[in-house]
């Protein structure tokens, strides 16, 4: 294939230096108009593109903003984020931004990418997910004062330099699903969860727990925590299940924690329709696809929405104006399961 | 926020030109080495971080590959295109590359975005993934010698110009979907896909018109053309079983037609396990995690390999080796429903 045509083609065909093209291209006041005019012949005749090189020098905006991405995990709750990345692609694309995708197995890893980022292609910005306890990453980009958001609240005390984050409020999720429960005449209702210590999972946890609280119920011995994954669901399912006869139904911190769960729910008496849930009802959290497949009712968190509202942060953080925050309400969608 | 160091402000601080300190970091030997000692000086003060720009000015190379994102559909099928993009993240990453995204509405839209990628980040390659008949996508990189793979054969008459492109065996993959229903008993198979005219669906049907033929089968009457979404699938597979009651089986061209006849399947009788698909077998393709979740047989595409060999024909671009050509042979995965 032939070769890309570089400023320095243009350069020697032009006679000139390369400094002098990327001047008649971006600064054409500090070059001869009779040297601006033959780089610009020479720049029409070799088909060379005004390249970020020259535009970097100009405007010290790269119009990228870097986001990593996990490898496929089971497909259910990772459809979150891709959905997610979906809405984010599509509004960075309205403010004139792209987006570009980097690997990372943990923090420090991907710290080492936001330097490698910076050094070789200067993303304007960052969107972080996955946000926890003392998360190292807000700490760095603070401290360099590079602009980002996170999709997912600070989760640590608050951080001494605030940042601007977009998060979906998970225990009005679980509060409104448990209500969903009582009002339907349930009163002794579980909650399947991830092990303490996770912002997220101790959120969903949290408003299960205060929707119990209200209607004057006690939530001892109805909690159960689990690694986010089918079987487990089924397992910490079984064991809530078969150790109080009296729990009639579920919520759950995940759609793939209420996958496992409505193994057991549906058993002894499996059926596909309404019928099917007569016995325990299930709540998922998540809205994935496979709840909409199977009849899951579960909570639908607005990542479209989510994902502007990023974008919208992120052009004020570009801006340096004060960080903004939102926190977006989700909704419970109600199926044949609960 | 403070401002970020430019390249500008190294050559202020250090009382040089722009050019002498890109020259300074990339091409030391033509500058005298207390200039480049104090250049490095003031670099190393000011935090400044090598940039695109001089990096680019020297290798001609972004280190970024360029893909089309669509905006999230029903989470189903979308699901194919997303393990994809983490598959082929993961694989540039190892081969030192990082994924640039960019949105287009149709054909026009994405050359227009080709056009601006160009001249505003000089991605090094494309990956183009749902290729069709005459798609002008890849005439017009091939008239530009830009390097690409497609993942998706081309559809038409062979390019006059070939290039390098990925696919998995969909026509394989159905023919072994039938192959498997006929082995189980089945003899009046139907197939359920799309509209004639995309690659991609008649190529489906014609693995199922091939294992019918090689059974001695006549497909007369047996296949019924719809778009791809539940409901769709559902009054198809309707329509289907209604006028013929020795159907007993039915290959989709997708997890989301084959959902929809899941429902049409499943009826009169309904149930959960597997006595819940005695009526008439359903066999979907994708494998998607909806798949996974509710019991169905499914045509499985390996896409985490798919993503490596599209990243290994690209290497083989950049290098500009003659292209290369890779067909994959899917799976079938059985499940309860066949």
């Amino acid at each position: 294939m032939a070769d890309k045509v570089t400023i320095a083609d243009v350069a020697r065909i032009a006679g000139v230096s390369r400094q002098t093209v990327s001047n008649a291209l971006n600064s054409p006041e500090v070059v001869r108009p009779e040297t601006r005019q033959r780089v610009l012949e020479v720049v029409e005749e070799l088909g060379y593109r005004v390249n970020l090189a020259a535009r970097q020098m100009r405007t010290g905006r790269s119009g990228l903003i870097a986001i990593r991405i996990d490898p496929a995990g089971d497909g259910i709750n990772g459809s979150v984020f891709d959905r997610f990345l979906h809405g984010l692609t599509e509004s960075a694309a309205e403010a004139g931004y792209r987006l570009l995708l980097y690997t990372a197995g943990d923090d420090d890893k991907e710290i080492a990418a936001f330097e490698d980022l910076l050094g070789a292609h200067e993303p304007d910005a960052f969107v972080l997910t996955s946000t926890h306890h003392k998360d190292p990453r807000t700490s760095w980009l603070l401290d360099r004062k590079l602009p980002f958001v996170t999709f997912g609240r600070p989760w640590s005390e608050l951080p001494e330099v605030p940042h601007p984050w977009v998060d979906v409020d998970g225990s009005a999720g679980t509060e409104a699903a448990t209500e969903h429960l009582l009002a339907t005449g349930h009163r002794r209702i579980a909650f399947l969860g991830w092990p303490s210590g996770s912002g997220v999972g101790d959120d969903r946890r949290e408003g299960w727990r205060r929707a119990l609280a209200g209607a004057g119920l006690d939530p001892t011995g109805l909690s159960r925590a689990t690694s986010d994954a089918i079987a487990d669901g089924e397992a910490a399912a079984r064991d809530l299940i078969s150790g109080d006869p009296d729990i009639t139904a579920l919520v759950c911190a995940s759609d793939s924690l209420a996958l496992g769960a409505l193994q057991v729910a549906r058993s002894p008496n499996p059926a596909w329709h309404a019928e099917a849930y007569r016995r325990i009802a299930v709540v998922g959290f998540d809205d994935t696809p496979v709840a909409k497949a199977i009849g899951l009712t579960s909570v639908h968190q607005p990542l479209t929405e989510a994902a502007a509202r990023c974008m919208q942060l992120l052009s004020r953080a570009l801006e340096r104006t004060p960080p903004g925050t939102i926190l977006l309400p989700p909704s419970l969608v109600v199926r044949q399961s609960a």
